[in-house]
């Protein structure tokens, strides 16, 4: 790769977005199939609490490269709020996790599930977008992947919205209730961070194309 | 108008950002109306969600002016700030209308309706703060407005409190405790961030009168 | 001090932040007493909202200053936000202590003091930081300080998230659960405001030293 060498410090943070990105990625996956399987469930949220550390190690790396580097390839606020929006969506995944294990929840609900398909789609988008950053952006395809991140968070949005109403109108009990309203909340907001990341993504692709 | 085709950019931003403040009055009026009716429900709400759109375009068009703009009239930081803070205003009323209807809730509490006339009072100061934005700001004139907005923020959060105190020692229904418990904060948030617009506007006063 | 005279604007602003980190371990010591003691909870309460004004006031302090002073010891948005996550160091205290005396809780519990004891530990470890901020900032002591903030507020997450799993594992009354998660909320948060206050730290070290 010769433009690595030319352009070290560049070709560093594109490198370590796209990681963060795929490991974005990797963990919606564990978050999927911990839902679809409900089986060994400490295992496998353990799993994803390894891939949220991996997750701290690469927004750490991309600050201490920030804090080292003088000439930056996009504006170093950009920087700063793309890393730590990456790094809040992988946060909110395993959150999700953590507490179906720590409220001992019994099943997963069709709602959590359908929410873990958005969060698996809305994480790929994502990554695309991420992999447009780079010398020259085409603003366009860059725009196209931030419309549909958006048009997912909506989809995600009225599906917590109708969960929510479903838990209040069916019988079930309290306790139930308020464990499953808080970890839908988790959910919900890992769509809502991969929209924070379209925004800076968008303003990145406006100034620079 | 001479000074606009003089200064089309700069009028622009002022023009978007009092657009933004009058759509959270008229957003405001709405959620005040359903509460004090609560007849029509889905109909009141789904004007309150056409407001929150018309919210999302405004919020769009000004990063979007943001973006293809090279001399501000304020920091940029300010402006996207400001108008971020607008839109969550928007956003919170939306959502607090949003969830009493999801909620079937049967009737408003009368804190409720309390938190609707507040909200009124503190988006209307918003807008006469908004409106101060201009090349040579009365910096006397916007500190009053943002003090007052502080002082409404604190009636809020009152309220607020006493709303949750008398929750939980009324013998209310458990369910019933936790859809009000929701939509207050909604509408205690929707005052926090009238203080966050208040915190850029006394900002932008200082640095620019 | 002669490089006070010298230097009276950034003399200034450590000065507050000083105060603003010992006004954060004053309201840490009267949550933690208020929790071990539970008698006089209105007027410990009292003198813990007292705190907190005066903590507004420093952050008020450390605004208008920054708007008027043109040449900055570090960044503009690293004193904002600085400033800022102490606040809501302080802010998220009293609202723990606010809501314990508006919920009428009987007793506190164990994990409740745990979390009051992590809290005073964990300022007081702020304040160690803050302190460092000075000219020449000694970066391998500042990040030392850092890396054990981030150590304790990992530890006060692992006692929030067994506190939630124990309060619905046992069978504590369905309102008692919600008012104590919500508590132990607003002592969780206090932790991610003092990482906020790290991270900020952190990178001014890495900038300036």
């Amino acid at each position: 790769m010769p433009n690595f060498s030319l352009l070290p410090k560049e070709g560093k943070f594109f490198q370590l977005f796209e990681e963060s990105a795929q490991n974005a990625v990797d963990i919606a996956q564990k978050l999927r199939e911990l839902l679809y399987a409900w089986d060994n469930v400490e295992d496998r949220v353990a799993v994803i609490a390894d891939l949220e550390h991996k997750g701290d190690n690469i927004t750490h790396q991309i600050a201490t490269e920030l804090h080292r580097t003088f000439v930056t390839p996009f504006d170093r606020e950009d920087i700063t709020a793309l890393a730590h929006s990456l790094d809040d969506v992988v946060d909110f995944i395993h959150s999700a996790a953590d507490f179906m294990m720590l409220y001992r929840v019994e099943q997963p609900t069709m709602r959590a599930r359908e929410l873990a398909d958005v969060i698996i789609e809305i994480t790929l988008e994502m990554q695309k977008a991420v992999g447009q950053l780079k010398k020259h952006i085409d603003q366009r395809q860059m725009l196209k992947h931030c419309v549909e991140i958006n048009r997912m968070e909506n989809v995600a949005d009225r599906i917590f919205r109708s969960a929510l109403a479903e838990l209040f109108a069916s019988s079930t009990e309290v306790p139930i209730l308020i464990k499953w309203r808080e970890i839908y909340e988790y959910m919900e907001n890992v769509t809502d961070r991969c929209e924070d990341v379209a925004d800076v993504l968008e303003g990145v692709a406006l100034k620079y194309s």
